[in-house]
């Protein structure tokens, strides 16, 4: 019987690899570290090669192989193409149809964020919901939606879900690493809350523990501002209400029924919450179709488990 | 053999009925005004009766009919349940469940917009692409989504594509009708469009042939746009340049192949087009991603033939 489903997340450093069961229960899983040599053409036999491995130890026979998904850190095809991936130095083929090759089992490909809004929907912080978006706030904003019936929404270029990229604060004097100035994600990323604390900062006089921290992160800004630091708490919630202010165009777009914050800046917990709910609520029309809004569950883990969710979806 | 599907599109005061075959080629249509006495209970049964007797009219077998649609003007469940429909006076019903029991064929409930958007995805300006967003520009905004294979985007809460009331001009002063300020409905609406006119007029004297027409139209703002009217011109530049900044947005968070513009603003043509797409590009990233934009086709018959399209992807 076909019982075991795959999830493979592949980063620019690290591939992570689980064994999964219909219902989500982890079997096991591997971390090994991303062979980017060679225009990143090991990638695939390698992972084919340690799967095997494992299954071996385990072992279970290949039968009993339902199905792998792969998340990818760059822009998928539906199909499983991928035209470029700058992080681990692929161009124009698909991985997809070379991992399944490879494996003899079906493999479903996407884009990591993708994936990750999977697996929060699958097992994490969406579950039980018909429908979400996942935004991480780490070094960039991501993002991936997933609707009724765990339907990854892939976007006809791979786009989306990818919110990270519009102009949300049109006065920004920075250019963003896109070439255009008030990207989302020069708010509202961890990079982003460290660099406006840093315009605060210069703006007065006013005391703030942040001064005292030469290179002070992320994780110190919230810190300070959770501690009730006035410069570190303007920082925060300016730069969340562009949050709150994205997931109000999108709950306008896409609607689905709860958005789920990850990343980062989600360890800050209930605290970053509640300013981000204000912030949309605030940006949203009519209080009875108001998104719930709550926190991820899978941290690093959710792209590992969306895939071998988004394996089961395709090979139920 | 079940080859016959109908279209019904219900309006506030007009009832549009079409009798279509799976490739979209209108048999006969209807047009009847909307009752809405006791509360629009009459409705449902209205439209029973004259689609049983057109088909009797034709001498069509009732076996037949392969299944309907209809478009409702205001938000609708995926399983056709309607909370409230101020324009016909519903309460708290599912005309999906109540017109497939009168006319004992499967019938398929959607938003009029999201209809129109099916309209145009089956048979209209989007006809051969996989995903399209129709933004239709009259009274206000409205806006539908169609994903692969001709599957409605209907949102949690029925919110699907409903950008008109996502906030793209927070510097504008005057309150808009859903509470707060500077809604796309507010600037690239026809409506919006005529009160921007205004607005410039009254800033400067410069000359205009606006200036001499005592209560001009849309229509009026943008021919005179098209001939060089510099009051018109750069009203219409505004207007649609907010129009531009939501498709941005919009092609980021769902990523269709093509956004349709219909409505009566959408009548100028490609001169309007044009203004448009300049705008979407400025605000968008990568012209490699850049999605297409085009006019609507079908006219106000856009929702009457999505509701049959939307038939036909229900019963193929």
């Amino acid at each position: 019987m076909k019982s075991i489903y795959w999830g493979i997340d592949v980063g620019g450093t690290g591939i992570k690899l689980g064994a999964f069961l219909k219902d989500g229960s982890l079997l096991l899983k591997r971390e090994v570290q991303t062979d980017l040599t060679d225009h990143g053409r090991r990638i695939l036999p390698d992972i084919s090669r340690i799967i095997r491995s494992m299954a071996e130890e385990q072992g279970w026979d290949w039968a009993q192989m339902a199905g792998a998904g792969i998340g990818i850190p760059g822009p998928v095809r539906r199909d499983g193409y991928v035209e470029r991936c700058v992080n681990l130095g692929w161009m124009g083929f698909n991985p997809q149809k070379e991992l399944s090759e490879l494996l003899h089992i079906p493999v479903t490909a996407g884009n990591d964020a993708n994936m990750a809004a999977m697996g929060e929907y699958w097992q994490g912080g969406g579950k039980g919901y018909r429908s979400l978006m996942l935004i991480t706030l780490g070094t960039g904003v991501g993002a991936g939606i997933v609707l009724d019936g765990g339907h990854i929404l892939y976007g006809a270029k791979g786009l989306g879900g990818e919110i990270g990229h519009t102009v949300i604060c049109p006065e920004e004097p920075l250019r963003c690493t896109c070439g255009h100035y008030g990207c989302l994600d020069q708010m509202a990323s961890a990079t982003g809350i460290v660099r406006n604390a840093h315009r605060f900062l210069e703006k007065d006089a006013r005391l703030s523990v942040l001064r005292e921290i030469p290179e002070f992160s992320c994780r110190d800004v919230l810190d300070a501002a959770k501690d009730g630091d006035p410069v570190a708490e303007e920082t925060v919630r300016y730069c969340l209400g562009f949050l709150g202010k994205s997931i109000a165009y999108a709950s306008y777009i896409v609607d689905p029924e709860v958005f789920i914050l990850g990343g980062g800046v989600s360890n800050a917990g209930k605290y970053m919450l509640n300013i981000v709910k204000d912030a949309y609520q605030a940006n949203a029309q009519l209080a009875d179709t108001f998104a719930e809004i709550r926190l991820a569950r899978l941290g690093s883990e959710a792209g590992m488990i969306g895939c071998a969710g988004a394996a089961v979806v395709q090979n139920p």
